[in-house]
């Protein structure tokens, strides 16, 4: 791990990266889908995913690579991480969410500012936020226990498959749903939608935190 | 490995994303294809390939992950587990496999108890299951011989392809199919088909046991 | 590597299960593609690539994985592999290739012994079938040289990416052609044609030997 | 690495199965999507990112696998390559991708010589252009610092990722850009386009190098 400016950047730099490519590809796929949006969900999936495994592969080393508040207050719930860096984490995390998603407006050349009438409401999709953030915090946790090498891979092919298995499409990370409020497009979602994804997620987490506490734990109580 | 109850724990919770993951992709796929079925086959088989990359790397070391009835089988059959606690095993990848269902449904907004519609049926079928999961197994036991670190990849890529090239998109796995006979959804089997496959899938375990314990045996005899 | 009746029958079950996928999700591909022949390739493509990584990872430490003629000749030239034994991988390969045809046949029902209809012909796709092959090899003995743990993966990308930037999809190997002259579906190959795409492929592979043995030594000339 | 020789041959080589693949595979693709253009995209892409992780394998211990005057550029800049061989470099990159793109069409029986009429031009595409090659860069400097092993995957899902995040389809490489302007095919690029995204990719280049040096850097100022 490097110094706190440096982890700051590198996790407002990847969570940047992550939301130009969520966005942008979604905005890419919708364009040429036709009107087929399993194309045009395979066509999100696919990059997301790879662009997570390229992003903890090469920021992991300085920051960790949360990209992620859920995940940053997983680790701070761990004790892994101060909470006054775990506040900075977040924020750059927001910031580069936002500046990331700005940056495929800019690509494709639509207005920067814009708001999400996307719908995406209700218990089940709210459930859907549960499960997905569950899941990707597990991930991480049991692949850093025992195959931290693998953490990468685990990451990028989790959010492949969450992408369809969860009704949501997974959002599963804060930051993610903040900047994808502010862009009606394929990937958007309504602001006022974004808090019970949010609090999902949050639950999600804890509970990863828990549940991962027990069952990995090496030695049994 | 960890202790018995945690070992239960993880191939429930395994089994359960497996299913959850098979039963959702199939879902969202179906809604979002458009009536183009190798669209909504590429969307179910990406993310199955890729949780299970998923799965056996975060568990394996938890349970051995197997996930699969037809799995614990062979392990039993080579004395790799105990006889108990494989049908522990067992009972905990059903009831994992059908909450894992449940929590698909919930996540759509869909009726929980659901019976399948979906004919699977005939020789050709039960042949395609044999092959199936002969398949997986000797690719496990094969992989773990000299390439253990391997096996999760080697576990979703089997997958992936054997979704496609046998013709009843590859089970390949008793819990997994116990639990798709009660949904009525892409990725369903009707009851009343689900014996035969079951009984294919036991049949092919025990050939892949049978030949991987000549083929793959270091020294000849 | 094992005795030479274990490396035969490694290498005829490998070329069996690599024609069962190649010819098995061509006919589940188009079957389900509705016509758009893109998505049917992706279909064939994406089987294909994962399957080839999952027979070289498990059958590799018993023979070698070569399942292709060409690939063995590349390695008979090399001295690698007795000529002897080099023309028993061959038969075997062809055997085994011939058993998945008929395989993936009676998983979809359809009649065991055809004969393809479809035309491949013309200088164009004999280049093309030189390009693939000559890749193919290179890619084994440049992988083989320096990252011997990668060949796995680095053929089943190179195969992914051959089906298409090849006007042939990249048949590389004479056992897969003989076999798919038999087969009127998807993947078929008229047997007319077949002789050219087997010559194109050993001078693809004699070509990629000796560049190879050039470019990759270790010490200059 | 190698003497010059082989280097200068490498990636003349490397750069030459690029541009086969990025040509061919668009070629194929666009052929067989019947007006899908989100299908065709994903079928010019995967082969893309397949072909430059089995490239970058095979060649990385010969020349370092550059492919890309771009990332000559960058190690030039970084003193890791004399100026002079780095001029060899970019010389056979850019001779070798011709060659590759005259490699597509002979294997499609297409004209050998034409002029791209694809429009890509605007501010925008500019920017995804800095953007795309900024990242392709630092993803190389990052991987190469801390997971020298990972380089070829984070490159071919940084570019399989690129390719739809960017709204130019990342061409990140002027040695692609401009074989692409002589190909009028579906990759193709009007000549009269091709110097703005040469002068983005060289920006984002050199940004890349100048980021990457501060943020990667072990010990801090």
């Amino acid at each position: 791990m490097r110094d706190p400016a440096r982890r700051l950047a590198a996790e407002a730099l990847g969570t940047g990266f992550l939301l130009a490519t969520v966005v942008g590809s979604g905005i890419m796929a919708e364009r040429l889908a036709g009107g087929n949006e399993a194309v045009a969900l395979l066509g999100n999936t696919i990059p997301t995913g790879a662009i997570l495994f390229v992003l903890i592969t090469v920021l992991g080393p300085v920051s960790g690579a949360h990209l992620n508040p859920a995940v940053t207050l997983a680790f701070a719930l761990r004790r892994d991480l101060p909470a006054g860096l775990a506040v900075g984490y977040v924020a750059a995390q927001i910031a580069g969410g936002l500046a990331g998603m700005l940056a495929a407006h800019t690509m494709f050349d639509l207005p920067l500012f814009q708001v999400s009438q996307t719908v995406r409401s209700g218990a089940a999709q709210g459930f859907a936020e549960v499960v997905a953030t569950f899941g990707l915090v597990f991930t991480i946790l049991g692949t850093l226990a025992t195959r931290p090498a693998l953490v990468a891979a685990a990451v990028g092919l989790y959010i492949t498959a969450a992408y369809w298995f969860t009704a949501s499409t997974s959002f599963a990370n804060p930051a993610v749903t903040i900047a994808r409020s502010f862009t009606d497009t394929f990937s958007g979602i309504r602001p006022i939608d974004a808090p019970l994804f949010i609090a999902a997620q949050v639950v999600g987490a804890v509970v990863a935190v828990v549940v991962a506490g027990w069952l990995l734990r090496r030695r049994p109580a």
